[in-house]
């Protein structure tokens, strides 16, 4: 089943699956500042487009481009700058 | 502004963008055996799963995995069976 998933004002959007046993979704973030929380802890990887994150605990940014990736515990919060927009992978760990 | 798309009965779901002058769009395809008709050239990449395909003037299927990367001519259709939910970026060329 295929999730459709909208948040701060459709400004990130992204779909839900599962596949293999893995529990994921491919989203893309439009051009602007977004504080994430998570539940699960979750890799990300960057798709297409860049991602700079401060992830918790973290005082530096970092910046992540197509093909990388950064691992976020379970219930935290990272902080993501997105200057162009980036699609991206979320595998729930 | 990113655009969400829904093809056969929502079996694949698609987001739509634009980032540094490139027309793309990320999806997901649920199992199942589709045709696509393509206005302009496209090339996907499979981003997690895989994808069997049967390209424009050919007769053999063959199977993507994630990473790998197919192009498909314009105002032409290929073939695609997917085993496992199966996400994909597209890039319109």
């Amino acid at each position: 089943m295929l999730k459709n998933n909208e948040y701060f004002d459709g400004q990130v959007k992204s779909i839900g699956f599962e596949t293999q046993g893995d529990h994921c979704s491919i989203g893309v973030m439009a051009i602007g500042e977004y504080k994430f929380g998570t539940a699960a802890p979750e890799k990300m990887t960057v798709v297409k487009g860049a991602l700079t994150v401060k992830l918790p605990g973290h005082v530096e940014w970092e910046t992540y481009s197509a093909g990388d990736s950064f691992e976020v515990p379970g219930d935290s919060a990272f902080e993501v700058k997105v200057d162009v927009p980036t699609a991206y992978l979320c595998d729930y760990l």
